[in-house]
């Protein structure tokens, strides 16, 4: 029972997908490289992280939200682990675990999306909807607060509670079948043992830090796919841009009950920053592992940039999240103009926090490109 | 005849307001100071802009819109060289003169500022519903721009185009009223002669710069009042903050009629912006004053520098204006869910416009404090 309580104080409320370094967890001596070899550097990373998702497992009953964060906090780097340092580990059992990790992330990651999508709108209502100084509002009597943010709200609230309630009954199955005690089982082994190839008794320099690099030029690739110059220069006004656009093939009826549109247009232009997103993961996560064993490459970001980095990308998630489910709101039959209105409102506020996340994290990359150029 | 079409080729399509040095209009030889009198440059200047204002006068029916952009533009000019170098000029003579030139502007700004709201709606809406790349709307017949979008686009044209018809009624009656007869004969006698006090027979340097100075540091005083350490902050989201607030006294029913609200809090965040900006532009009028003929003090910002932020401020109003017209719009009755929704995108459109309008003037001023600080 301390163990449990020991893992809901050590993750309070960390973000669904926060790629910060973990606070450490159990003994994990920080050897400067050389003495330990890669794949006992790898395990015990993988293990930590087995050990947290078993613990999580027991707190369920107790804090569900929290036991789901570490659960799916640790599930991602075990996976991601398994993926960048694959050569060191047996590769079909590897794909096999990394399938199932997928799944069980694919299951808990709507419940915790929903909750913070209705968070978010909620915090850009109440801003859209505040007046400074006091003079209006101040005391809540004088001042009529506009009815539609108050229907809007009141629309998202019932339209994501509803999502969030069937997410957690699929996820309630989902941890009641087979499938998921099978996970837990692979899981479970993981903590004493991780089944490695030959490759894995090289020094950790040798066996880990080659494959984490290839984690970071992959990410520098994906990276170079993004409008940075336009993206670094404030109010562009170009995540802004296809807020009006409707899906191309659909009939003049169904055109009329698509308000708001199915932003086909936005999610072609954030798809390559959801990309880069995820490998901006893979990279905190592959550095997690080799953190204080080896030494990564001089031109590598730093554990602090990558943790900017992920942040700048989540918060594009989310926001791009939001104004989704704002556009999709909007698309309710019958709702009335004031209420739509409110709604086009945060759609455009929150495509605007897209263009920011955007602008924070091209000045975090072009700042690292001219730091590490000669 | 050759006067008029020169009149018009020199003033093409400047912008309402738009602060930029005179192109050379007429003799004005630029004799670097202390030869020419305070009064002898001020009634070039004056008698300059008056002679504009004559010209544009009989343009009139050849290109209405030119020819009362000129007219507005003389009238601004002359009336801020008489505010700024009042003590050179008999009182009550500028102070009568001056609330006519007011009347006049006042006449003719409504008919003009739909105008431009129209242009900067429609551009923003066909902004909001273009696509990249031409995969949809490249061919126009594949895509189905959001209803709402061109239902919008009709409703504001629709109100915008009655309100500019009105303002132009009453531009018209302006003009054949004996008022308007009396303002353009004190204009006449402005050409050959300015009323002028002894104070004007000092030298310019003496007579203008003390003047033009003051003007400066109301400028500076009424920045201070400005939030500009969080607007030089991009995406700081305060321009859109108050977006859904409501006039406070209004009873639920009137409110229920009130989608978008009457934008108090808008109006409020606004106002010391549009005060900066009328001071910038009275900076840049007296600035041209004394153009080549006397020095300003050297911490004064240059003329390009003058140009810069009232670009930028002029760009504020303008976006502040459209984002009240798209509020205003989304209050018509029996409009459908989808016309109200592409208003709302528009008013958060129009407000990020401000915001970045906000940017810009800050990193300008800031630049320019930095710059004359030891």
């Amino acid at each position: 029972m301390r163990g449990d309580a020991d893992v809901a104080q050590r993750y309070p409320d960390s973000l669904p997908a926060s790629p910060g370094p973990r606070p450490g967890s159990g003994p994990r001596p920080c050897i400067p490289s050389a003495d330990r070899l890669g794949g006992e550097v790898l395990a015990a990373y993988v293990g930590a992280h087995a050990d947290d998702f078993l613990r999580a497992l027991q707190l369920r009953n107790e804090d569900e939200a929290a036991a789901e964060r570490v659960l799916r906090r640790s599930a991602r780097r075990i996976s991601a682990a398994l993926h960048t340092y694959e050569p060191l580990v047996e590769a079909e059992w590897a794909e096999q675990l990394r399938s199932e990790l997928g799944w069980l992330d694919s299951i808990l990651t709507p419940h915790q999306r929903c909750a913070a999508q209705l968070a978010r709108l909620r915090a850009a209502l109440a801003r859209l909807a505040s007046v400074e100084g006091g003079d209006e509002g101040g005391d809540g009597t004088c001042s009529t607060m506009a009815i539609g943010a108050a229907r809007a709200e009141a629309l998202l609230e019932r339209q994501l509670t509803l999502a969030r309630t069937r997410a957690r009954s699929s996820a309630l199955q989902a941890f009641g079948s087979s499938r998921f005690h099978a996970v837990a089982d692979s899981v479970t082994l993981l903590v004493s043992e991780l089944p490695l190839t030959v490759s894995a008794a090289a020094p950790a320099s040798q066996a880990l830090v080659p494959l984490a690099a290839s984690v970071h030029r992959r990410l520098a690739k994906a990276v170079q796919a993004l409008p940075l110059p336009r993206a670094a220069h404030p109010y562009n006004g170009h995540a802004r841009r296809a807020a009006l656009v409707d899906l191309p093939s659909r009939t003049n009826a169904e055109a009329h009950a698509t308000v708001g549109a199915d932003k086909t247009a936005d999610k072609t232009q954030d798809a390559p920053w959801h990309r880069a997103r995820v490998l901006v993961q893979l990279s905190c996560y592959a550095w997690e592992v080799l953190d204080g064993t080896a030494r990564p490459p001089d031109d590598w970001p730093d554990a602090a940039w990558l943790r900017g980095a992920a942040l700048a990308l989540d918060r594009h998630c989310q926001a791009a999240d939001a104004a989704t489910a704002a556009a999709g709101a909007a698309r309710t039959p019958r709702i009335t103009p004031a209420t739509a209105y409110a709604l086009g409102v945060l759609h455009g506020d929150q495509r605007s926090e897209v263009e920011a996340a955007r602008y924070a994290f091209s000045c975090l990359w072009q700042g690292t490109v001219s730091r590490s150029e000669p």
